[in-house]
C-alpha cells in the first residue's frame, strides 16, 4: 500500500468553505507519530497546521494515497502543487475527505512534512485513514420503502410536499386469546407483529471489521425513551429464516430489544463491507398534552481514546419519526361493519336494525348478553377510530372512561390482529355522563375561511364555560383528543341535556349537492310548525303514541303552554350551537336541514329529554338511514313526522326506515344512534399531506 | 318613543352575506309577542321570517326605528320598499344590526308584519332592543397602553409586524421584610404590586342598566386558571384615591379576586353609560414543558331564560396573552452589579475583584459570611436574568436546584421589590454538579444559517448522550430552559470535568470586530506551544508556581509523557465542544481564541480539572477582564502565559487583569468565574419582536 502513495491534486484557497451541512471535524496531527482516524464519508476532518507545527517551521509538503481529497486553506497564496515545500501560515488549515469506503482498516494515508527556514526538515506527521459510509436510514418520504440517506430524515414537514417518517402505536394485539396489547410486552413474540413498526436501516460500507475501539451506539433521549421502543433483526439472512420457523424463545433473540427506557444507548454491531442492520421501531404512546408526537433516535460512532476514558461520538446520524394520530370517521365515510347489543327487551330494535343492514349489504355483529350485562349503549362504550402510515394502517377503538356494564367488550372482543385498542384513565369521580362517546362526534370534511379540514373536525359537548356547576368531558379524554391536532376538535354546549350528548341534537347525512353533507339539527320549532299545520288542517285530534298510556293529541300539544317554553328554551340551547356549527364548520343555513323534535324538561337542574323517539339520533348507513320512529300524529295512515322528515330528506337521494325503539331505547333516555356503532372505511386522504 | 318609529330604508339581497368576521346569532321571533333582546354592537341578529311566520303567510313587512339597520335576504326579489308587504319565501331572512349603544334599555324596536294571499294581516311580532357596545381589551399592539377592541387582541403573533398582549410572572416581592414571591399570594397588599401585573379593561356603553337578568362573566379555562391570577380595580375613581390612602383591608376591597382556579368564571358589574372597568391581570408560571405560554381570557354576555334555567352566553370575547419568557444575559452585554462572597481566606481574591469593579466603574456587591456559610461560588448558586413587556421589566434570578449553603442568597437578598425570583425543584438524587449553574451561560447573539438567535443561545453541558452513567443537568431545569424558546439551547459535553461545567472551558468576550465577540476555549495544545516555545527559547528551566510545594520547571512538564496524554484527551474533549459550538452558533475558527490551559486527570472516572488556574474561567465586565492568576513560568519577571494571554486578547481592545484565586478558589477546583456573578443591562431587542 505504501507504494500507492502520490501527489494529490490539491484546490486552494484563500478563505475557508463554510459548508453549514458538511460535518467538520477538529482533528490534530503530532508530529513524528502515526496516528489513525475513521473517517465518515460525507464529512471533513479540519487539521490546522499551523498549530501542530513544529515550532519554527516554515513550510510544508502533504501527500496522500489517492482516494484522499485534501483542501488547503491559507492566508498565504500558495503554488499548484503540495508536494514540493508550501510556505506556512499561522491559519493554514487542511480539510480531509475521501470518496468512497475503505477495503482495509487504515488503507489510506495521509502525510505532511514541515520544514524550516532553509527547507531543512523538521518533522513528519502521519495519519492512517479508515473511511466508512454510515446511514440511519427511515421512509422519510413516506412511500412505503426505506430509502438511502434523505437529506430530510432528521426533520418532519407537513404536507405533499413534506417529509418525515411514520410511526404507529403498537397498540394492536397479535393474540386474541390471553391477550395484551402488544406495546406492553417488551418482546416480539410473533413475526406478524412486525409490520405494526417502522423499519429503521442502518446502512454501512467499509473494510470487515473497524479499526480496534470503535463501535456504533444507537441512543434516544429519557424523554423520548417512554414513547418509543427499538428492535434489532440479529441479520437480515436469519430474519428472513426465523420468518418460516417461529420457535418462540429463538425468535425473540432474534429480535433482540436494542433501546427502551432502561437502555437508552446500545451497541450495534458493525457487520463489515456493505451491509444492512434491520432495526424495527415501535411507538408506545399516542400525541397528548405532553407529548407532540415527534421522536428522534440517533446512531453515533464512538471512537476510544484509552482504557477508562469515555469513547468520544466522533459522528452522529438522526432520524425523526412522527407518531400517527388517531383519527375518527365521520357518518359520510362507507359503512363496513355495524354493531348493536341483543337484551332480553330489544327484539323489535334488532328486527329493524338487521333489515336496514341486510339492505346496505353490510353484516350486523351482535354483542350478547353475557357481555354486555344489559348495558345496551353501543354507541357511548367506545369510538371507532384508525391509525395509518405508509406501510400499515389498522382501526383503533378508543374505550370512553364511562366504564358501564359493556365495559370490556372493546377490549375482550375488539382487541385482537390489526385492530388496536387506546382508552385514557379518569378517577370515578371525574367521569360525568359527557364523558359517554355519544358526545364524541366527527363532522365530514370542511374549509372553514380558507383552512382545509380535510378529515373535518371533532365535535365533543361541555358545559357553558361561564356555569359555576357544569358537567364537562374529562379533561384526560380532552386532551388526547385535541392532541392528534388532525381534526381539530369543536366544543358544544350539550350540558343542557339530561344525558347531555352531542348526538341528542345532531347529526351529519351525506348529499350530492353542496358541501357533499347535510347538518341535521333537532328542532322543537321546526316540530310545533308541523303540529299547528295539522291543527290548522283539521287533524288536531290525532294522537301521538296512540294506544299507548302517553297517548295524547294534536290540540293538546299545542295549548300546553309551559311545554311550550321549555320548548323555546330547548330551540335556544340548539340555536346556540347552531351558530356555534356554523362558523367553525363554516356553514349556511342552507347546509342546516331541522328535523322536528320535541323535548321535555324534566330533572331538577331542568334538564332536557326528547319528547319522543328524537329523529336526529339516527344510524347512517351510505344513503340508508335507520331512524328511532317518532311514533306521531296519524294522518291518513300514516305518521305526519315521518311525512315530514322523509320529504326533508329523501330528495337528498336518503333511505328513511323507522326503526321501533320505543320500549327498549327511547324509554331509558337513548335513541337508535346510542344504541349502535359503526366501523367505517378510513379516509383516502392521507393525514400526512395534511398542511398544518 | 313609538311615535319615531319609521319606514327604514333596507338594503336586499337575494344570497346571505357571508361575513366570517361578524358573529351572527340565530333569533327567533314569536307572532302576537314582544320579545326583548340585548343586541352586541358589532354583531348580528339573524332572524328566519320563513320559519317564524303564521301558516299561510305569503307576504311580510318590516318597520324598525332609525338606529336599527334591517337586511333582507330571500330567494325571491323583492322590490324597494318594506313597509309595503313583501312576499315572504321559506328562506327569507332578516339580518338586524345597530350602529351604537342604547340610551335606555329597549329603545329601539322593530315589528314585522305577516300578510296571507290576500294580504289580509295574519299576525305581528314585535321585538324591542337593547345595544350595548362590549370591548374587552389589552395591549395587543405592544405599546404600554391598552387601545380598544384590538382585532388581533385573540392571538398571538411573533415579530415586529406582530401582535399579542403580554403578562409577567408576578415573580417579585413587593416587601422587602418578611416577603415572599407575590405570585404567591391570593391578594393585592401593594399599590406597586399593580404595575407588575398586565392591565385589562372592559369598555362598555350603553343604557344606566341592563335589561333585567342580563350579566357580563368573565371566564377563563381550568388550564389556564393555573397560570393567571385576574382582579378588578373597584371602580377607576375609587382606585385612583386608594393610590393616596392605603390601608391594608380596604385597599384589599379595592382590589378584589376576581378569577383564579377556585373561581373560572366570575360576574362582573355593568356600570352603564359609558365607562371601563379595571382588571389586573397576575402571570404566575414561566413557560415550561407542559405550557407554551399562552393564556385566553373570556367576557361573556349571559342571556337570562327562566328562573332555574342557565344563563346563555349569547356573546363572547375573547383576549390572549404570551407570558413574557425568562431571558439571560451574556457577557457582551453592559455589567451593573458584581457578586462576590466573602471568606475566611479570600481577602487576595476580594482585593483583584475590588479593584477590577472599580476600575469598571461598577459597585460590588458581597455575601457576607453569615449568609454564605462558606460556599464561595457565586456563579453556581444562581443565574441572573429578567422579563420584559411593554409596561414593565424587571431582573429575575433562577436559582439553581444545587443548594449548597449558598441557597437562601437568591431569596433571601436578591428577591425583593422589582427583583424576581423563580427556581425549579428537583429530588435531591437528582441532582448533580452539573446543575449548578457555572453549567449554564449563554452565547452573544449570533445568526446560523440565516437563523438569527437576537438573544444568542443559552449553553449548558451535559453527558454524551451515549455513555450510560453520565452525570446531566436535572430534566426540570433543563425544560425550563427550552421552553423559554427565545434563546433555545445547546447541549455541550463537559461531563469529561470533575466538576463538570462549560464556564471551565469556554467563555465569550466582547471584539470590535467580526461577529461582535470571540469564543474563548481553553486549549491545552495552545499551552504546549507556550511551554515548547519557552523550552526552545532556553528557558526549559523556568518554574511555575515558583516556591509552592508545586514548584514545577518547564522542562519537567514538557518531559511527562502520561500528562501529555492526559492533555491530549482534554483536548480532544474541548474540540468535540469546538465544533459543536461552530455549528450551533456559525461560528469559524477565526471567531475562536485558544487560550493556554493545562488540565490533568485525576478522578476515578479519569475526569480532568485545570492544573494551573484556569485563565478561560474569567469574569468579563465590559473591556475589562479579571482573568484567574495562572502562575506560569516567570521569564524577564513576567510570567509567561499571562504575556501569550494578554497578546491574544489585547489587540481586541481588553484588558487583562490577573486576579490570584490560587488557593481560595483554584485549590477547591473553581476559579474567578466559579466565584462572582455580574447582573448585566437587558437587551435593547424586544423579545415580541423576534420572528420565530
Amino acid at each position: 500500500m505504501e507504494q500507492q502513495k502520490k501527489t494529490t491534486t490539491v484546490r486552494k484557497r484563500s478563505v475557508p468553505h463554510s459548508d453549514a451541512n458538511v460535518s467538520q471535524r477538529t482533528y490534530r496531527l503530532k508530529i513524528n507519530n502515526t496516528l489513525r482516524a475513521v473517517y465518515v464519508v460525507g464529512t471533513k476532518l479540519k487539521i490546522n497546521l499551523g498549530s501542530c507545527a513544529p515550532l519554527q517551521s516554515k513550510f510544508f509538503s502533504v501527500k496522500c494515497t489517492p482516494n484522499v481529497q485534501c483542501q488547503v486553506f491559507s492566508q498565504v497564496q500558495a503554488g499548484k502543487s503540495l508536494s514540493s515545500p508550501q510556505p506556512l501560515g499561522r491559519d493554514t488549515v487542511l480539510l480531509i475527505s475521501m470518496g468512497a469506503a475503505s477495503l482495509q482498516p487504515n488503507d489510506s494515508k495521509l502525510s505532511v512534512r514541515f520544514y524550516g527556514d532553509k527547507s531543512e526538515i523538521l518533522g513528519n506527521a502521519l495519519l492512517h485513514l479508515t473511511a466508512v459510509e454510515i446511514s440511519l436510514d427511515v421512509d422519510a418520504d413516506r412511500d412505503g420503502i426505506v430509502e438511502k440517506n434523505n437529506p430530510n430524515k432528521a426533520s418532519w414537514k407537513w404536507g405533499p410536499n413534506g417529509h418525515g417518517a411514520i410511526l404507529l402505536v403498537n397498540c394492536d394485539s397479535e393474540s386474541s386469546y390471553y391477550k395484551k396489547v402488544d406495546s406492553e410486552s417488551e418482546e416480539i413474540t410473533k413475526v406478524a407483529d412486525l409490520k405494526d413498526m417502522s423499519k429503521m436501516i442502518l446502512r454501512t460500507s467499509g473494510p470487515p471489521v473497524l479499526p480496534e475501539g470503535y463501535k456504533l451506539s444507537l441512543h434516544i433521549s429519557q424523554t423520548d425513551a417512554e414513547r418509543v421502543r427499538v428492535f434489532r433483526a440479529r441479520s437480515t439472512k436469519q430474519a428472513e429464516a426465523s420468518l418460516k420457523s417461529i420457535f418462540l424463545g429463538l425468535f425473540q433473540k432474534e429480535y433482540p430489544l436494542v433501546l427502551n427506557t432502561k437502555q437508552l444507548a446500545n451497541e450495534v454491531p458493525y457487520q463489515g463491507g456493505k451491509s444492512d442492520l434491520v432495526f424495527y421501531v415501535e411507538g408506545l404512546h399516542f400525541p397528548d398534552k405532553d407529548f407532540d408526537g415527534l421522536l428522534t433516535i440517533n446512531l453515533s460512532l464512538l471512537e476510544p481514546f484509552a482504557e477508562g476514558f469515555p469513547e468520544t461520538p466522533i459522528f452522529t446520524d438522526k432520524v425523526m419519526f412522527r407518531v400517527a394520530p388517531w383519527i375518527m370517521t365521520p357518518n359520510t365515510l362507507k359503512p363496513l361493519e355495524v354493531f348493536v347489543c341483543s337484551t332480553s327487551d330489544n327484539h323489535e330494535f334488532l328486527k329493524g336494525i338487521k333489515q336496514l343492514v341486510q339492505k346496505s349489504g353490510l353484516k350486523l355483529k351482535i354483542c350478547h348478553e353475557y357481555m354486555n350485562r344489559g348495558d345496551r349503549w353501543m354507541q357511548d362504550e367506545l369510538e371507532f377510530g384508525y391509525i395509518d402510515s405508509p406501510h400499515h394502517a389498522f382501526p383503533v377503538v378508543l374505550d370512553s372512561p364511562r366504564n358501564g356494564d359493556l365495559d370490556n367488550f372493546p377490549y375482550d372482543v375488539l382487541l385482537g390482529p390489526d385492530f388496536g385498542y387506546v382508552t385514557r384513565y379518569a378517577s370515578r369521580i371525574e367521569v360525568s355522563s359527557l364523558d359517554s362517546f355519544g358526545n364524541l362526534e366527527v363532522s365530514p370534511p370542511v374549509t372553514v375561511n380558507g383552512k382545509n379540514y380535510p378529515f373535518g373536525r371533532i365535535i365533543i359537548g361541555v358545559a357553558f364555560p361561564t356555569t359555576e356547576d357544569g358537567r364537562n368531558m374529562t379533561k384526560v379524554v380532552q386532551d388526547f383528543l385535541w392532541a392528534q391536532k388532525v381534526q381539530e376538535p369543536i366544543a358544544l354546549y350539550s350540558d343542557w341535556l339530561v344525558v347531555g350528548h352531542v348526538d341528542e341534537f345532531m347529526s351529519f347525512v351525506p348529499a350530492p349537492d353542496r358541501k357533499g353533507f347535510r347538518l341535521l339539527l333537532a328542532s322543537p320549532d321546526a316540530a310545533y310548525k308541523v303540529f299547528r299545520t295539522l291543527q290548522n288542517k283539521g287533524h288536531g285530534d290525532a294522537k301521538m303514541f296512540p294506544g299507548t298510556e302517553e297517548e295524547v293529541s294534536v290540540d293538546m300539544i299545542l295549548s300546553d303552554k309551559e311545554f311550550q317554553t321549555e320548548n323555546g328554551y330547548v330551540q335556544s340551547c340548539i340555536d346556540w350551537n347552531r351558530d356555534l356549527l356554523k362558523k367553525e364548520l363554516g356553514l349556511e343555513d342552507e347546509d342546516i336541514i331541522d328535523l322536528p323534535v320535541l323535548f321535555k324538561v324534566i330533572s331538577e337542574k331542568n334538564r332536557a329529554v326528547a319528547f319522543y323517539p328524537d329523529m336526529v339520533n339516527m344510524i347512517v348507513l351510505g344513503k340508508n338511514l335507520g331512524i328511532p320512529k317518532p311514533f306521531g300524529p296519524q294522518v291518513n295512515g300514516k305518521c305526519a313526522l315521518e311525512t315530514e322528515t322523509c320529504s326533508l330528506l329523501e330528495p337528498l337521494g336518503l333511505n328513511c326506515s323507522f326503526i321501533d325503539d320505543f320500549t327498549s331505547y327511547h324509554k331509558l333516555l337513548g335513541e337508535v344512534h346510542c344504541g349502535s356503532n359503526v366501523r367505517r372505511k378510513p379516509f383516502e386522504f392521507k393525514w400526512w399531506n395534511l398542511e398544518l
